[in-house]
């Protein structure tokens, strides 16, 4: 029987192949479009070639961290503190993410012109290439996630890998050895999202703050010599560095659920252990056909208003959500329909949960953020006493915003868990792992559909370079009116994807924390011990020993000083990883207002258009910044956990990892929504509210909004993966913690 | 022997006399000198009634929240869920903390013009004036405090009173029954801190925006008719606010420590509980009379340089630090030396952890705040490329400064622990509550010299003031630098505060959290639970069961979904809070800038100095905003903890606290070093430095001030108070928690 289910794993294998064949389709069908006139042609190549070179080089610095963390796995394996295919994997995970981010990127680099050229047709043309673009980046996302995991589950439960390197082939060990993956893909996700964060942020703020500030001339005028280099930053940022999040966030949330499946079950046996792991596979590989359905219903007519246009992709979205919960529920009941130990239309209910909650998040966002609300409008109109005053209400805005995350996010992990485990509210060894396993396929739901949520968000930079080679190809005012559209409705579809972003990123480091402590009970058995000494009289074997179990052994509570400072500590991540890359970003956009000014000192015409702006000279000022100042943050968070385990042992390490989940949680919902308003908030004075372009009140706005440029688009996305990404070390790690800390 | 050494709790009655004494001589003396030319005397006149008005109908509504919760106390203590004497000792603390605001504001308002009449006379007159006046509130607090402290264990340990409300008088209810009065103080701290920080802010951002930014007119000039209510706004805010903060930190540090003393040493018998109950009272009376001692080595040369003056204030503080150091020795020796279950000088070990903690965080803020050095230099240095680059690198080092802090309270929680436990790294309930006591007593170590500390910060203020006075009253130019440089010392001097003001807030905070789970003991003996089933088969009787066993029975470990959802609300509340507060700054500062610019518009001859501004319709203005935007957050402070309590329980509530302590910690860091750092950067402007005072420089870094104003001043300050009172009021509602719980 168990065997049997492995057929199932082929399926999800094929699901995803299945997505990477639409993938190509689509991005076959975008490059036979026109790109245009000569002059569209010759910007998208420079965008293209800017990007291209930017992620050369930051994969070669990625790729130096690679080769030194695999070395130190190696090593680790060799003294038994971690099994000897994680180095391995560690790499695939890491190569898979990144090629995920590139090939979004290079079709985002591909589509951009030939959006432009679509919009000179008709807006529906527009939309339906720079959405098909966007697709790409969707599906190859949660098509190479899902290969990855489907593969090498098929790999370690098929071959005899695991036992070459002297592992049990147990569906617990395989699923937590493929858990350590997730460091790969996490890794790199950090590098992507901080390296392309400063550098789309550095060319936008030094872009804005002299062109826009100080010479007056608009958006994407191509006599701004940084106008290039900002654009080239939409696709390293948005595209590659969220392809890579995103693909890390869907693979984490899929490998923490099967661990924690596997663990829950194990008393029950294989059968039920592979079910349950299967589960979390399936409904991403039907979330994924979804996503592809979806995808083909947005159309809209030609002559469509923006209001259309938001429906037409709603409807894409909506109908691939729906259908997903209503599939969740046949995948349980043929999963689960005879099982004693869970309730198949229970559990589904979690899934459900987990998918309204990133609902509910959304719009939140989209409340707090957009200018047809209060909130937003209240920061404009504050503008009407200065930048200060605009700045303090944003502030204050993102801080509120925070309110309904946090208690959406609050209520689902209750709901989650008294779902997964039939609404048992006593706290045992056995409610407790299947209530965990329901959070872990709440985060599931909740990305399920990620093939089409991603597409949405992978179209709004598309559109916003579309505008920008229309304006800088001076194309007619209509086709950069449709531009416009088609970049105001990636703008709401964005805060949506923020809010997916952020809340499965805390519902997954939840599933994450759950699956450090049976990385734990892994390394311990690795290391001989084979007995824990509870403290209070008890002996458990360590094959046997509960969550609670080790909670006890280890003196998880919040009594424990270890677990407190180490709260602390993650608590003051969050905030210097924060306060690093917006420094990063403040030192770059330095460098780049400086070579701007230069550049319209000493090159004769340039305002005039007579003179041509050295456009390759702030492309090379934002690569360089943004490689140099990447590594000091991303570091940090590699260290921090492998630190505070060598000091404060286990204890500590979980005290990090909730500190930082809970700090970086908040603050990540903070940056984001403040950054979001105060763009919304220059754009609703635009709109001719307050005095308009170019009143003071304009400008005032205008401090607002790069003052949110590295909160939205740097510092606040970096911390979805900092969370994540600190318990993914600390699951890597497990087994040197274990095996040596100080106290 | 326990009788014989409640004699040493009335030497602590009698230190607090000779504070209150020594702070009444301080007064007279004060109020002896020449009060100046008729002009200063009057502006003086209209600050203090300016300041009385407001402290009155704030404690109008604060007499309305004390009154409804006072009620609902005494029904609790009918249904046995509060024990009969908290509603009246309840208002003992609040009207102690008040009464301490109250009265080193009244100081504070008589000695401004009188320090700037001082400073006529020479440098050294100015800072004897100003100084000895912050002492009054300073030892105003210390003696108040100390006062309700030992007035009330003397009472409770002596009279019937506890038996008569139905409780055994045992050291432990005594202890714990006190800590319960801490909650009186943190409620009249919340609004004096936040109602007195709106104040001060509306005011001083409303005059900025329009005074020096619309019209060029210089700080405190009487032409601006914010003027006044700007000069009031220092005196609710920093003096009144910071007083009932400190005061409640102070009573907060030491009532905690009793507690866990009491606790830890329970099963050992009354003679060591009573011991422990003394050494922090006695450490703080011995802090008393040293700070006195450094009070009156305050004194500099009449031609004093900056250095000199700052060398004379270290000499006080840093003489009184050292003193209570030593005498911590000799007191634990005193007490402890043949005690087999603690070790005289490990726990004196404690004490000076707290002490050197304090130190290097006051340090550190120094270095992240202060335009001597580079951070700060760096935002100025940002100001060339705008007010966006200003708040960005702003916020860059507000987050970077929390490293310091952070890592120091971490080092000192551990090292406290391990010095007061004997270095024992066993985690054993006895171990456990040994070192949770020596944390408790680190903060008293930390707070010890708050006499003179608090005269320090307090000066800075009544310098302000005087500087405003001196100006407004058009005095020589020379007196105005004297003072200038007075103010400048007391801004040095209020860095050092502030982080004593948040360390000591972190651990007292932490000691709070282990003196509820004693409160959550003695609640559930109240409502007549005697027996605990752990759940893993052991039965411990409740009055029998240590720390460890009730973090068991509520399953307090990070697996516990109500913990973890408890850390994101309680991180969510630090957040909620500040945005509160920052917009309320916003609010009632536009309200005052519109105020402003009609007075500018409609009273003619205002800028030739013709015209007389109406400066009561601003001090009205700060006044109601104040009253009006201080309740809602209060009042969410308030509630977070009881309804978390209703849904969640104990381990939700602790999940809420310890979230709200992590992510409250570091923000109030944050908010405090950011604030402070523009400030700072705009006076090096203002110095020469980046183009000087009115260049585009400078009106950079004015906007990364204002929007400091209530990063420093309202919100970063009040979350110390938030995170405190958050405990006190879990402590105070243990007994609904325990009884009712939804999940």
């Amino acid at each position: 029987m168990e065997e049997n289910l492995v057929k199932y794993v082929w399926i999800v294998f094929c699901a995803s192949i299945v997505a990477l064949g639409f993938a190509f389709f689509f991005y076959r069908r975008m490059l036979k479009e026109d790109e245009g006139t000569p002059t569209m042609r010759e910007i998208a190549s420079h965008v293209r070639k800017g990007a291209m070179a930017y992620l050369k080089q930051q994969y070669k610095v990625v790729t130096i961290v690679f080769v030194i963390l695999a070395v130190l796995f190696l090593i680790m394996s060799i003294f038994h503190l971690q099994n000897g295919v994680v180095w391995f994997a560690f790499l695939t995970g890491g190569f898979f993410s990144g090629l995920a981010g590139f090939l979004g990127m290079k079709t985002a680099t591909y589509a951009s012109a030939r959006t432009a050229n679509g919009a000179r047709q008709s807006l529906n043309k527009g939309l339906q290439v720079a959405f098909r673009s966007g697709a790409v980046m969707g599906l190859t996302v949660v098509g190479l996630a899902l290969l990855d995991v489907s593969a090498w589950f098929l790999v370690l439960n098929g071959t005899g890998l695991l036992e070459l390197v002297g592992e049990h082939a147990t569906l617990t060990t395989i699923t937590t050895t493929m858990l350590t993956f997730g460091m790969g893909a996490s890794t790199q996700a950090l590098f992507a999202r901080v390296g392309g964060g400063i550098y789309t942020k550095a060319a936008d703020v030094g872009a804005d703050l002299v062109g826009k500030t100080e010479y007056n001339i608009p958006e994407d005028d191509p006599r701004n010599p940084a106008t290039i280099a900002d654009n080239v930053g939409d696709n390293v940022g948005d595209v590659a560095g969220m392809g890579a999040d995103l693909y890390e966030s869907y693979a984490g949330s899929i490998l923490s659920t099967m661990a924690l499946g596997a663990a829950a079950f194990a008393t029950i046996g294989a059968e039920m252990q592979m079910k349950s792991i299967l589960a979390p596979m399936m409904i991403a590989a039907v979330g994924v056909i979804l996503s592809v359905i979806g995808i083909f219903m947005v159309r809209t007519k030609e002559d469509a208003s923006m209001t259309q246009l938001l429906k037409a992709l709603s409807r894409g979205t909506n109908t691939a959500a729906v259908l997903i919960a209503v599939a969740t529920f046949v995948i349980m009941y043929v999963l689960f329909k005879d099982s004693p130990d869970i309730v198949w239309w229970q559990v589904s209910l979690s899934v459900v949960v987990g998918l309204l909650a990133g609902v509910i998040i959304g719009k939140s966002t989209e409340y707090y953020t957009s200018q047809s609300f209060k909130p937003t409008q209240k920061v404009a109109e504050s503008s009407q006493t200065g930048p200060a005053t605009v700045i303090i209400s944003g502030i204050g805005l993102g801080m509120i915003s925070t309110v309904i995350p946090v208690l959406t996010i609050g209520v689902a992990i209750i709901l989650a868990f008294l779902c997964a485990n039939g609404f048992q509210i006593e706290f045992n060894a056995v409610n407790l792992s299947k209530g965990l396993y329901g959070i872990g396929i709440a985060a599931v739901g909740m990305l399920s559909t990620l093939g089409i949520t991603l597409a949405t968000d992978a179209y709004g930079p598309i559109a916003d370079n579309a505008g920008g080679n229309a304006e800088m190809s001076g194309l007619e005012p209509e086709v950069r009116k449709r531009t416009d559209a088609l970049d105001a409705l990636g703008n709401t579809t964005a805060a949506t994807g923020k809010g997916f972003a952020i809340g499965s990123a805390a519902l997954t480091a939840l599933a994450l924390l759950a699956s450090y402590v049976e990385e734990i009970k892994m390394a311990l058995e690795r290391i001989g011990t084979s007995v824990l000494d509870l403290g209070d009289g008890r002996m458990v074997e360590t094959a046997k020993a509960s969550l609670i179990d080790f909670m006890e052994y280890y003196n998880v509570s919040l009594m424990n000083p270890k677990v407190l400072v180490g709260v602390f500590i993650g608590s003051m991540m969050a905030f210097l990883f924060c306060g690093l890359t917006m420094n990063a970003v403040g030192r770059a956009a330095q460098k780049m207002v400086e070579e701007v000014r230069r550049q319209f000192r000493e090159i004769k015409g340039i305002l005039t258009g007579e003179g041509t702006p050295d456009y390759a000279r702030c492309v090379a000022i934002s690569t360089k910044g943004a490689q140099r100042e990447m590594l000091l943050p991303s570091i940090l968070a590699i260290l921090a956990p492998i630190v505070t385990g060598l000091i404060l042992g286990v204890a500590g390490v979980l005290g990090l990892l909730v500190g930082g989940l809970g700090a970086g949680f908040v603050l990540a919902i903070f940056m984001a929504n403040a950054g979001g308003a105060w763009d919304n908030a220059k754009k609703y004075v635009e709109e001719g509210n307050f005095g308009g372009k170019g009143s003071d009140n304009h400008k005032a706005t205008v401090v607002g909004d790069t003052v949110g440029d590295p909160f939205k688009d740097t510092s606040g996305p970096s911390l979805n993966i900092l969370i994540k990404l600190m318990s993914m070390v600390s699951i890597v790690m497990a087994g040197l913690t274990v095996a040596v800390h100080l106290l």
